[in-house]
């Protein structure tokens, strides 16, 4: 017997046959006594579709009301879904988050999963049913419904894994596994069999685009494997864990990212006292700004200020504007200098630290 | 200071234009320090494009998963008539049938309203916000979500109404009150300014279209006025309540109402004994079936059986059949017969009593 959670992404349930193929599929890969949990997301373009309705209504962004509707996507999905379980002869049940237990923080449009209640879940499963639960939403402590913001279906699966304490979070995407590379930019990149939490986040954070950071996070903080692998396919793919299982050739370098979805800001003349930067950033991080890299530089003509330098997600440019022009007069700040047009290559490997020459090759490569 | 609700159905928040018109209705409607709740249906086809998309992953009526499925149509509306409300500049927030505290019986796909904790409710109208509520759903004690049945955003608006102790209930349409008859059938007649709860339940109950008569029922029950009006037009419509508000001119007759969606059930050779009678209305009352007209008579040939003739909606006639079929053999009963192929003419009236030859004249003109 084994239980397992397996999450199916938007494009693998966007029309009933779709359904009815992952359906096939599951009940195909069932052992008797197994246990299942599924994960999924809206139906191919609904969110988009949601989206562009609430812009039809309001340019603002309304985060209780956005999560209000986008969180119907999932709702729609997981109906579906358990309805073509029973069709196909098998108990089945459908959960929203809020119905799944899981608790978020009230960061509507990026709500953080705090704790989740799983026993409707283990209950509904010890009845024999395969339980369905939408992916990207909570409920906050005050009944409001959140959504988790982008990939936020992976953090539920892992995170609803180690609630029931499965066996194995199986992730089911269009590709067959991580890469060392993106496949579409390095011809030559290559499947990993398996790889650490550690490594993964690095790869993750850094843009590798197929494994949300905090679904990487979730799984390494309750140790749940994690196995990335094609809706289309039977073949293994890739198996995120604490350690490799088996002897794994030691790579110098794991893997090479690119993130195209940068923007890099830069604060001239912040007075050089204990605080300033406390500020700035807590200004940001109140705006649930998340700040990737940080520099910060004195002048040497002019002591008594310093120039800081970090990068955000090209998206969040437009409210780090509204942060720090609203505490520049304030602050005695110079100027704000946000350049949106950046990008970021990165190579990762645990064994680069006793290897000198890795930063010149790279850069000699780029040159 | 006032407080309303208002109940608008899909076709009044069929597209963010509409809702548009709903909002600079309802805020120029507003005095200072009114309170308003906005009770509303899915946008437009919604709900049929739901029913659709579940038809094609079934043919089974799975009450639990299809209430999961529609019941994300009112979400979509609420959400977005919040952000309307917003985008006008007035503080707002949208509520489920379960974050407005409507708690359901667990008949899915007919669920009725137990009792409403409008404790969230009534805070949010204090701190300022037009308050809207998805119509036609609920949660059970259980925590799953339900839907009220045809019609039962109206229930909604009126069960939110008592609720909250509402001045009035306001249930906008697309005609601008009740008639004495069908207006598409019948050229000549007339819009009624005033009719009560009981003459409306007649009225309702025997398909006259516009109310509900769960929401008739529930507006008696905690004598909430409802004003039946036109979303297009400033025009007052018919206001039902308990009593009479002014010298209305007593009609023998208040009304006439057709009802063309009837099937005629017929059970044949019941044996005459105590209890049989009860067995068959209780297999029915079980599945949620609405009995309308009962007759039953005793053959003078065999006195140890009687036929049972009896009413229901043609919706739920499949459903008869199923329960009579199985307890057939069981009662030793004859035969069913279900004509589908029925219609029903009404009088409504509390002046018909003492004037004979009501319904000679009836027939006449039928005849």
């Amino acid at each position: 017997m084994a239980l397992i959670v397996k999450k199916f992404g938007g494009s693998s349930v966007a029309t009933p046959d779709k359904m009815r193929t992952v359906v096939r599929r599951v009940l195909q890969g069932m052992q008797e006594d197994d246990k299942v949990v599924l994960v999924v997301s809206a139906m191919g373009d609904t969110t988009d579709e949601l989206v562009s309705l609430a812009r039809q209504v309001t340019s603002k962004p309304y985060g209780r009301e956005m999560d209000m509707l986008l969180s119907t996507g999932e709702q729609i999905s997981i109906a579906l879904m358990a309805m073509a379980f029973k069709e196909a002869g098998h108990k089945a049940v459908s959960f929203t988050g809020a119905q799944a237990g899981i608790v978020t923080s009230n960061a509507f449009n990026k709500g953080r999963i705090l704790e989740i209640n799983a026993d409707r879940v283990t209950e509904a499963l010890d009845e024999g049913n395969i339980v369905i639960v939408a992916g990207f939403q909570g409920m906050t402590d005050d009944g409001d419904i959140t959504t988790l913001g982008r990939g936020g279906s992976d953090t539920t699966a892992v995170a609803v894994a180690g609630a029931v304490n499965a066996d194995a979070c199986e992730i089911y995407t269009d590709v067959d596994g991580i890469y060392t590379s993106d496949p579409r930019v390095v011809p030559n990149a290559r499947k990993m069999e398996e790889i650490t939490y550690v490594e993964m986040l690095e790869m993750a954070k850094l843009g590798a685009g197929v494994m949300q950071p905090r679904a990487v996070e979730m799984g390494s903080r309750f140790n749940v494997p994690i196995h990335v692998r094609s809706t289309f396919s039977e073949a293994a793919g890739t198996m995120i864990q604490e350690d490799y299982s088996m002897e794994v050739k030691q790579y110098l370098i794991r893997g090479v990212a690119e993130d195209k979805n940068v923007a890099k800001v830069t604060i001239l003349g912040v007075p050089n006292k204990p605080g300033h930067a406390y500020r700035i950033f807590s200004g940001l991080a109140d705006r649930n700004i998340d700040v990737d890299m940080i520099v910060q530089s004195v002048r040497y003509a002019n002591e008594g200020v310093t120039d800081i330098t970090f990068t955000v997600s090209r998206d969040d440019a437009a409210l780090v504007r509204d942060v720090l022009t609203a505490m520049q007069g304030d602050m005695n700040i110079e100027d704000v200098l946000i350049d949106q047009n950046m990008g970021k290559v990165s190579v990762v490997g645990a064994g680069m630290a006793g290897h000198p020459g890795i930063a010149a090759s790279m850069f000699g490569l780029m040159a």
